[in-house]
């Protein structure tokens, strides 16, 4: 159905060894620089190299509105979501910060929000609807909106399998126009990696996902009871910050919700059922990232919900995934451990937009680091245990 | 007796008020940055100011030799400690590494090393001694060797005000020459923040502490055990790597000298009898730059034990503290919990070096970074709650 059907695992015996030695080789004891060294191993194998290297990594920011804002299960009104792409636009949010700090390109994606943008510099327009239905009373989105949706977060990212720029969602003429007349990139750069103008920028080898959306943990949720089979309860938490009636009304209108989609059983009718088109697009733009040998950056909740829908696809594309963090969203602690994630930080984030992937970047660039520029304990001169 | 006896509490209600004013101002959900929000106020407490920075963060690796590693205690020979100065000199070590990769300044400090390493760029000579005494049969530092050796540590770090440079330690005719004849700055700077030739390094306001020195997981057992009444079992570990048996063999010894030593209770008399020249310098460096408002970057066991001390001479010095990383070395987190220390990471490190710290600058620049340059609501034109 998809173009990024074929996602091998990563699994190389000899490879796998090969990392190790070279890891157990530097001038440290074995194991003691801990998940840097499981991170290191992974981009590795990821990469098909004993010198794994962090290039141009970017984070593509996924917003979309959700029908289900409707029933109230947001401490924020809807109108949020555009002024946070507005925000983001501006680099005024919590992400732009955190990318610019740590050297991380940034683009927002127009996934299906509730409001026109028009042609902006830095953002995607890849506008799947005007926010999906309220799932309460339908499906979110149609099954054909659906896959339409997975295949433009695909094609974003396939994109930069040629020019090295996520040019696949607006066309050139949607653009806005340069002093010289041609048309602008569409790809704009809200961090510090802006490109050259007129000049692609270079394909990231590392990509992140982040995502806006109010109601979306309501979404995620949802896909996490149907696709993990944990308790609702234990899916539901408080989202932007919900009062604990507020999350027990939320919990009740995804309970109602769950009996009206009680059919929705397959990864892409869960998707359909409860999802967003930014869940969607990120879906799609994942195994897309995999399927192009990336590694993959998962941020909080909802981008792991996204990811659950692309591993019940795919379970391969686990392989490419660094877990950015722990979020202090109620769920997502159970859901990375569903995934058998060990996610590198806990700082008790509950934020969303990336800001783990942006985080978490440094770490990739050490574990990297330390694999291709430690000395080894022959290369020093460094004695070896004596017990 | 020391210089920097005046280290006032960060305290300031009207400040720490308008802080988390800037906070929660943000275009965010409150509280939804984590530890990330209480960074950026323990910044502004420290820096006295709403926009807290990182200004050339720079990171000392204290080196020393133990008498106590006689004792068979190590994994590895004491060699290993000049071997790994060495490696460190010629930017191989892990710490070298991941400063590189995050702008963060590098110092290796001779503190005692049973090795002579001659004048050498990049290494501050500061040698106390050539190792500490054997604390299994005699003190390893006398009262008067120690105090010297916190002095040299808050010399080393008082520097700073003065050139920016960290010159207390080598006398001009130590250091190698320039080609010009003139004695070269004794600073010397590993990673990629070498300042101009001639010129002092600029002072850092955040200011990191490694170490390396065989033997001396052994020392901080026992000052941790001294110090926080913390029952000697639960303060032993398996440093670079000892066998079960290993660490049975080196609690036993530990066990022998805590009865040889039964008088040293005060702090100072704690550090003499089981402390290394390193871990001295250390407690003085601290209880420098937290006279000077630096923010101090607590990394391993080892630099937790030497604040351990400073902290039981100079309580208020906890304020000006960032705790790095849990490390994975036995007696860490629970030192951490008696120092009431929320660590920002825990990705099972177990090196020292200073690695945590290296690890942690992009967190604290994330922080100081959110605070000073994310949009507001207001600013940014974002509605506020609505439930």
């Amino acid at each position: 159905m998809f173009s990024f059907t074929d996602i091998p695992g990563t699994h190389d015996a000899l490879l796998a060894a090969e990392l190790q030695d070279a890891i157990d080789g530097k001038t440290k004891p074995p194991g003691s620089l801990g998940m840097l060294e499981t991170l290191a191993l992974r981009m590795g194998l990821i990469q098909r190299t004993v010198r794994p290297c962090v290039l141009a990594p970017r984070i593509l920011v996924f917003a979309g509105d959700h029908g289900i804002a409707h029933e109230g299960v947001s401490a924020y009104p809807q109108s949020v979501t555009w002024q946070m792409v507005e925000n983001f636009l501006s680099g005024g949010g919590a992400v732009n910060v955190f990318a610019r700090c740590n050297g991380v390109a940034l683009d927002i994606v127009d996934a299906g929000v509730n409001h026109d943008f028009g042609p902006r510099e830095g953002l995607l327009g890849c506008k799947q609807g005007y926010g999906t239905r309220n799932f309460a009373r339908e499906p979110a989105m149609t099954r054909q909106e659906c896959v339409r949706a997975i295949e433009a977060g695909a094609a974003l990212v396939g994109a930069f399998a040629d020019s090295g720029g996520s040019s696949a969602c607006i066309s050139a003429g949607e653009g806005p126009a340069q002093a010289d007349g041609s048309a602008a990139s569409p790809t704009a750069v809200a961090g510090v990696l802006r490109p050259a103008v007129g000049g692609p920028p270079e394909a990231p080898n590392v990509l992140g996902f982040g995502e806006m959306g109010i109601g979306n943990t309501t979404s995620a949720a949802a896909i996490m009871h149907r696709l993990a089979d944990v308790p609702l309860a234990e899916c539901v938490g408080a989202g932007t910050g919900l009062t604990p009636q507020g999350v027990r009304h939320k919990l009740a209108v995804i309970q109602q919700a769950m009996a009206l989609h009680g059919d929705a059983r397959a990864p892409l009718d869960v998707l359909a059922a409860f999802g967003g088109f930014e869940i969607a697009m990120m879906a799609g733009a994942m195994l897309q990232a995999a399927s192009m040998r990336m590694t993959l950056l998962i941020d909080g909740f909802i981008v792991t919900s996204a990811l659950l829908v692309a591993a019940r696809l795919h379970p391969s594309i686990l392989d490419y995934c660094v877990f950015c963090h722990s979020s202090d969203e109620r769920g997502h602690a159970r859901l990375l451990r569903t995934l058998d994630a060990q996610p590198l930080l806990d700082l008790g984030l509950r934020l969303g937009e990336g800001t783990g992937c942006a985080l978490a970047v440094p770490l990739l660039r050490c574990a990297a680091g330390f694999l291709g520029e430690m000395a080894t304990f022959d290369s020093a001169g460094v004695s070896g245990r004596s017990a």
